[in-house]
């Protein structure tokens, strides 16, 4: 009689549908329960099917999407791109916001992962997530460096860094400041500050880079951006890493009675949608978006398909012309 | 013996998915389905089993939510709310934009439903779906009227039409306009204009109101945005229904000379998050989207668990003082 995955299932002391996972290389498993069950299909000498496993292999046309929130004009603009463009290829999107919180961030991964999506595309902020590496899923990064095997989708960060520094040194800034997040947060959106400090010291200018954490609330960061001023008093020029903090940074700045850009040179990054709309006297770098949309989505699909995809992508920036240099 | 759902299923012609559908009044089906079941489990006098009923109706742990797109300040920190209370509540969100195309809107709803969701969240702006009406899901609509049978969230829009209308009269404007979207989208958010123009008449002022349409893009907009100071040059105060179009109407005045507040004072409506960060000159309606979303996902919770909960619930506004009036 021929062994059956019941047989597996039941000498391993696992579920019939534990069993189909470790078959199809799928879901979330611990090294444990694979051993489990490769230790009973070998004690049982189990055969499996090229047809049954296909047919547990099914595709559920779910993609899930981990982004730190919707809630913020470059993430909302990016997330509504990509659900767009997965739409059109088919797929169903999942979507969790894992902000300030990696605990969240987790759970989310295990649900989807147990929800059985076809893959996931994440730019979610925290560090150290162990799921990622054990989830043998089709994944894409953007803006985040996951692990050596997933493939990461970035604006040219540094590109962008270079041109925001210098067209604050070209309009006569000399005390430059930059803010970015924290430095072990591992994303490529550091470069940012690697060219920022790489374009002072060629003009040397002596950089200085606040910390200025995203996941903060606007009161912590309003605080902080107030303690910059208390602390660089001769600064007159400003790189700050997103838009949302440029703002607070003009709005601080117009409070403490400096004039934009007389006093007080800004130059922000994202460049999204709303902002563009809400404040367009913001000079900043325009991040790619719907270029980032297309790469990232071309490539989970290739994944998903089983193709060697580029492990990373950089897109060029551009510069957004407002009034605050 | 017993007639099982495979007999139902064979006499109906139909898979026995259906058949489990139409006991348990779930998922999409047309009236010709439903007969044919009805008819086959009529001939066989077929007794569906409790129990059986109850295996078939599991519970996914899924909620969908459709809302014109994430892309936008308050739809993006409505839904980054609703998923949060979602999520602690332990569902699990499918989103879908469907901004500008009542075909995308059908499409997720049908899809929505055949993946088997416990229930719906909708906020989108299409007229005119059927599916709805034919979905025996639990639905909570946000701002939008549906049918009598879907319970409605919304802010008080009556109020915030009272006052915006009666802050630009009390800061001195004479000649008010407002804007709002199509006339023949079944949306509360129409009460705004009913209240402008109550105000106004009980202050013997005439009533004008220009169309923007949400769903327009940023150039079609400017362009319509320019008709109306071209029609109205006596203009100097006006009520736009949303911040977005607030800013363009302030970047246009701007470019035409207007000098805001002293020639033309503006109030929108919203108030979101990412507003107030990077407008917060914009005096505006606040919407309370904390509050909303809590009752609207409290109010699928109860539907979904099968308690009956008010056909509308209309939540207070305030204001958000900014520098326009």
């Amino acid at each position: 009689m021929a062994v059956k995955i019941d047989d597996v299932a039941r000498v391993a002391g696992v579920s019939k549908t534990t069993v189909s996972r470790v078959l199809n290389n799928r879901g979330y498993l611990s090294e444990k329960t694979i051993k489990k069950v490769h230790d009973a299909m070998e004690k049982l000498n189990y055969q499996p099917n090229a047809v049954a496993r296909q047919l547990y292999k099914k595709e559920t046309k779910l993609v899930g999407l981990i982004f730190p929130t919707v809630d913020n004009p470059f993430f909302g603009q990016l997330v509504a791109s990509l659900e767009k463009r997965l739409f059109d290829a088919g797929f169903k999107v999942l979507i969790g916001n894992s902000m300030n919180d990696s605990l969240k961030e987790e759970t989310y991964l295990k649900e989807l992962i147990s929800n059985q999506v076809d893959g996931l595309i994440v730019g979610a902020q925290n560090r150290g997530i162990d799921e990622y590496h054990k989830a043998n899923l089709p994944i894409v990064a953007i803006d985040r460096v996951m692990n050596e095997d997933i493939p990461v989708i970035a604006s040219d960060n540094y590109m962008g860094g270079k041109l925001a520094t210098e067209l604050l040194i070209n309009s006569g800034a000399t005390h430059i400041m930059n803010t970015d997040g924290p430095v072990n947060l591992e994303t490529p959106a550091h470069r940012r500050r690697e060219a920022y400090e790489d374009v002072m010291k060629k003009h040397n200018m002596i950089p200085h880079t606040y910390l200025v954490d995203f996941s903060w609330d606007i009161d912590r960061k309003k605080q902080e951006i107030e303690k910059m001023f208390a602390m660089y008093p001769d600064m007159n020029g400003i790189f700050v890493t997103n838009d949302m903090d440029a703002a607070l940074v003009w709005q601080t700045a117009t409070r403490l009675g400096y004039q934009v850009p007389e006093d007080l040179k800004i130059v922000g990054y994202d460049g999204a949608n709303t902002t563009r709309v809400l404040l367009p006297e913001l000079t900043t770098i325009e991040q790619p978006v719907e270029e980032m949309s297309k790469i990232a989505v071309d490539t989970l699909i290739a994944r998903i398909n089983g193709n060697e995809t580029p492990l990373e992508q950089i897109i060029p920036v551009k510069v957004w012309k407002g009034k605050s240099i």
